[in-house]
């Protein structure tokens, strides 16, 4: 029952915004500062460094880069395959083959024939989604169509659930596993990235292992592909070639990107939530006092120092 | 109060999913027919022609064509200037010349010294919401961070309000006008459409005017700008040049673009919304129940004959 729902989303957040504000209001007493003044006046302690063995690197041809932040947390077997294709070079010969406008761009093994890489486990269980109880969660007190629950593990990660399960939401720039109809589970040879309005109706359904956290620029502006529907490039000369996929832990120090992620539950992150929810003039004129999970990303900033 | 809210959400649809589902679920009690079979199968008086004088039509130098349906029933002052700029040529030297990843891409006069159009109205009226009482809504039943109620309008756009105003959402593909701070409210001159994640906070603070409906992957798929972190050509030459701007009405009956939209608040409309929130084997094994507005866009098809 969708109304029974409801009260299991007000969280302290909320009743705070609900305390200082208006009655029945959900706007702030004071107007939030800018999203980027508390991000770059937040202390040292607000940002944790993301761990090199978590951080996978596209290098293309042509120097360009994309970072991709994997979850190992949550999808530890499919996550430990991708470490093992990576590293195995496996991907030297990959190619983004696929590219569906307001959907995904999708890379690996275009051919459909190339052995997997050594070592693998070729049937991942489906790290589809998890007991409730598994990772805490920092809630976000706005509804969700699709969750009861919305918000963010300590360790920066988004996080969805329905009081007995939880699951990693598939947002913009969230990266998961393709994979063949059921019961395949995809070993994370072949993976995506979302492009276009977060694609929810596939949480739950595949494992998420990752998100782009930077260079997302190069695989959303890829030409969009017309096969099938489904935005496969129908001529092999649109394919793009991978180049170089490296673990950073793998990389001379020097090389390696190294990023730290705002983290969830401290009283900075509220304030951030807070901020996105209550946009501000001189711009806006309307704050809507809300927002939802997928506009709500955990801030990414490169390592200082 | 968020949870005084929820209860407005409940329509038909959900009342016939609880009823015909099991207990407390909003699953249906058969599985719905896949999307493409209901759209397929309904009957013509389902669909409903666009009219040519809402529709505008972007013919870039290399021939690919950008098809804008135009939201003359709520933002009409705007709409007005629309017509106007593009019936004057005005657009013939615009450019593309703003493209911000997971944001928009915008276009109109780069150098910001053009004089307007003649004949425009300089200074529309906020037309960014409007009494709730407005639009007859065919309502969604799935909750939304943004709005209490969401669904459509009769002919064919999607509507979020909160009981007392109703505005046009930001979804992929919804096209705004882009303006100064407030109180401008912008006069049609520079246009942006939504190419990533709705961006809902700008609900209710900016003229929503239309919707594009064909050729969106040729602004998708522009490469990003890097300018002031708002995604601006910082170098001139990136800037895409437009071409020629149409109003279908003004065209040659034979190059004219002709499309169709379902019918919001007709029995297949209702299908076709249960059969989105619905996903079914062999791809889906869990089936979520729900959706939200963004990933429940109205279905346009080319016109037959």
């Amino acid at each position: 029952m969708i109304w029974a729902m409801i009260p299991a989303m007000i969280n302290a957040l909320t009743l705070a915004l609900l305390l200082a504000g208006a009655p029945g209001s959900l706007k702030p007493a004071r107007a939030p500062q800018p999203t980027a003044q508390i991000l770059s006046t937040a202390p040292e302690s607000a940002w944790q460094r993301i761990v090199d063995d978590d951080v996978m690197v596209i290098v293309l041809p042509d120097g360009r880069r994309v970072t991709i932040w994997l979850a190992s947390g949550f999808a530890p077997v499919h996550v430990a395959n991708i470490r093992m294709i990576a590293r195995a070079g496996w991907w030297d010969d990959a190619t983004v083959y696929r590219v569906q406008d307001n959907y995904v761009t999708q890379w690996g093994d275009a051919t459909e024939k190339k052995p997997p890489a050594p070592g693998i486990n070729l049937k991942p269980p489906a790290e589809y989604d998890w007991p409730a109880s598994t990772h805490a969660i920092t809630r976000n007190p706005w509804p969700d169509a699709y969750a009861r629950v919305t918000g963010y593990s300590n360790d920066g990660w988004p996080l969805a659930g329905d009081g007995k399960r939880q699951w990693l939401p598939h947002c913009y720039a969230m990266v998961g596993v393709a994979r063949d109809m059921a019961p395949d589970t995809g070993t994370g040879g072949d993976l995506y990235t979302v492009i276009g309005h977060a694609p929810r109706h596939l949480d739950r359904n595949i494992a998420v292992v990752g998100r782009v956290i930077d260079g997302m620029a190069v695989l959303s502006s890829l030409p969009r592909g017309t096969g099938n529907g489904l935005g496969v490039y129908e001529d092999a000369k649109m394919r793009v070639p991978l180049g170089k996929v490296m673990i950073a832990s793998d990389m001379p120090a020097a090389e390696r990107p190294r990023f730290e992620y705002f983290r969830p539950g401290t009283p900075d992150f509220s304030r951030y939530l807070e901020s996105r929810a209550n946009r501000q003039p001189p711009f806006f004129q309307v704050s809507l006092g809300a927002a939802d999970l997928c506009n709500l990303p955990v801030p990414i900033r490169p390592a200082k120092g």
